[in-house]
């Protein structure tokens, strides 16, 4: 008699009082009480307590069990949302197994490794999806902002026959008989599309890195939020440019995720102006504040935290940029400045390099020399060498890491968290 | 004294009548009329006439040279803009090499491969610049029509240790020792994304396939819009869902590229309904008025055009979906239907496949069965059947190749020009 009624939305069922609706989602919960069995149904927009009484009462279902129900909304003073579910009927839509794990708590007690090896019951728990419904946000947010600035959307491949940054660390491939390379960056496409006359460019792809790290800071395979853009003056405007871009990502988060960030306990930190230090600054502060001697022309892991220290007690900035990196250690593109060092900059969140990014060389003749320079054949980058014959803008661009700002916003302890199905140097499953 | 001036883009002249500007781009005509001389500029929003008057007359630039020209604002009668720029100084920002090609004339006289060689030269020309400006807005529109619908955008790995659909056709990698392959399509993680309760999912990214194809729709890497949703009821919804999809996705591109397409000569196709056939009337249209017999089980290339025309001819559309394909002929996740058929489709335009989908197996052991069927061992698919043991919804999706759509929809002769950088079985570069 029912069976011509619509799915109705949990989110939905609070306008229904009164109604027959039918329901669909998983079981979160079942628990009995005598005359009287409660049934706690998810679905993507929340969940429903639905109620059997009577003769419906005390039927076993397993949790995680999809199931159907019709029935009536009646208003209730025991649930969040103000109304359950008087069941009529119950339908067992597809049964489940053992659970490897209990995903009803308000925390899953289990080890990483498991959650991952678990995903599809992992993200079943509603603090987990939440972390995947930001970054979809993060992402969203991110080209609705390039795209009302004039950025055009591009696709650039992921099969090279070049390594991005000179061949350490890409994946091999067999090519049809030729030797190809997964893409480490789309660096040097995105520099093309730049020059083809589009402009404002941004790619939003996976990126692919073959190193040998095993840390909860990389993943070899992640998803890259690219931009570059033509005629640009003086490399600060890209740090204005990002700055503005992370505050717009900030703000649709607060707007769209307000419940997923109420779960997981994350304020999030306002944005005005990102600050800056040049990178002798931050080695001076690192060695006359906290004596710690930084290796020549970087920061490492220690240093990027303690900086992000004293920048937040000094400034109360999550974010810093740093600034003027030596040509030694940037990239053969890299516009070089005076006294050896580079229109370049890093950005780190909260102790952490989530961007590289700076103005790129667009001379034909200045971008020869810096490939040889660096001890690079210019033979095996031909195709990206010859781009600049044919009159290329000055230009700049840079690239988040989204996981790892995500990762970094709500406060996950590794970078894997942040990835639906992390690829790392022991993990190809599932 | 006018260095501090911003750039003004071309589409903003209109509005600076009597103004001093700085105007920056390409180089491209350059004329010369006695004691007056006059330069195209292009950038991303226009072209616009620049005058050289008295003794800045005559002066030699290369054409596709980047320049940065100063100057008034005037009204003409002698430009489409209705303005020009009357130029003050005019610098060389970057030179350029000889052309290979000459990119300013009404069509580009060179022949495909040519143009692929010469990517960054070729999309200076505005018609085929303006190929990726629609394939942009197709993507946009893909997705702001599925978020508009409570879509989640999803991010799944494109390392992986099984081959999507049985192995063929796949490109193996060294995974740090380990044997790995190229996702052929995002199809089990979408599906694990919906069993993980996160229901309607999309995801748009690259895809791989080693088809030894050399032939004007193929490409070895494209762009995959995917969808997948759960709790459909029949896979006629999931029909109905790719009409609205692909209407919106139209009707997107008739709004923001009204330019474009008036400059390509297109015009958009009205969707209404998409007229549905069964494969086996499509195959006795064929037989009985083509007098053309197809292979068991599906179309080939010839036949889909023979059905596209004889569509277009009954009933005006562009479109087809043909259904009830048999389960030799589709993949071992595919919902039975009766008498050996399956609940799955696919979607002609203009005699093209430009999508498969259906209903997905959503129990364990029909699915076990089903991969047994297809001769396939199941333990190398461990980590997707697992997931059917936690509760699977029912569900279905679709994936539309966004090259293919863009090619038949600008009626382009090969699927190539509507990807920057295509990879085929011959081509790896630029």
């Amino acid at each position: 008699m029912h069976t011509n009624l619509k799915r109705t939305l949990t989110k939905e069922c609070i306008n229904k009082v009164g109604e027959m609706v039918k329901v669909q989602g998983w079981v979160k919960k079942i628990r009995h009480l005598g005359n009287i069995s409660f049934i706690v149904l998810r679905e993507r927009t929340g969940e429903l307590q639905c109620v059997l009484e009577g003769k419906l009462a005390g039927v076993i279902i397993e949790t995680e069990s999809v199931i159907e129900v019709i029935g009536k909304i009646v208003p209730t003073n025991n649930t969040v949302l103000g109304v359950e579910l008087l069941i009529k009927s119950v339908k067992v839509i597809n049964k489940n197994d053992l659970l490897p794990f209990e995903v009803n708590k308000k925390e899953v007690n289990t080890g990483l490794e498991n959650l991952l090896n678990h995903r599809v019951l992992s993200l079943r728990h509603e603090k987990i999806a939440s972390i995947f419904k930001i970054k979809a946000t993060l992402e969203e947010a991110f080209r609705e902002y390039l795209i009302n600035m004039d950025f055009i959307r591009i696709f650039t491949p992921k099969i090279v026959s070049q390594g991005a940054e000179g061949g350490a660390n890409v994946f091999n491939l067999n090519y049809f008989g030729k030797d190809a390379f997964l893409a480490q960056s789309p660096q040097f496409y995105k520099q093309m599309m730049v020059a083809s006359g589009l402009e404002y460019v941004f790619e939003i792809g996976p990126v692919f890195r073959a190193e040998e790290h095993n840390s909860s800071r990389h993943l070899n395979e992640y998803i890259s939020l690219d931009l570059e853009m033509a005629f640009i003056e003086e490399y600060e405007e890209l740090m204005e440019l990002e700055t503005q871009v992370i505050k717009f990502m900030f703000e649709k988060v607060k707007e769209k995720n307000e419940n997923e960030l109420k779960l997981l306990n994350i304020e999030m930190p306002t944005i005005t102006e990102i600050p800056k230090l040049k990178l002798h600054e931050a080695r001076e502060i690192l060695k006359n504040r906290f004596k710690k001697e930084m290796p020549e022309g970087d920061l490492n892991t220690e240093g990027e935290k303690l900086i992000a220290t004293y920048i937040k007690e000094t400034t109360g900035s999550e974010f810093v940029f740093i600034t003027e990196y030596p040509k030694e250690n940037r990239p053969m593109y890299t516009m070089p400045a005076e006294n050896g060092l580079t229109k370049s900059f890093d950005l780190l969140f909260k102790g952490l390099e989530i961007t590289s990014g700076g103005q790129r060389i667009h001379e034909y003749e200045m971008l020869v020399v810096s490939f040889r320079e660096k001890g690079l054949n210019e033979e095996n980058f031909q195709n990206y060498l010859n781009t600049f014959k044919y009159g290329v803008p000055p230009h700049g661009g840079f690239a988040i890491g989204l996981e790892r700002l995500t990762a970094k916003l709500l406060e996950l302890t590794n970078v894997r968290e942040a990835s639906a199905f992390p690829r790392d140097i022991n993990r190809l499953t599932p």
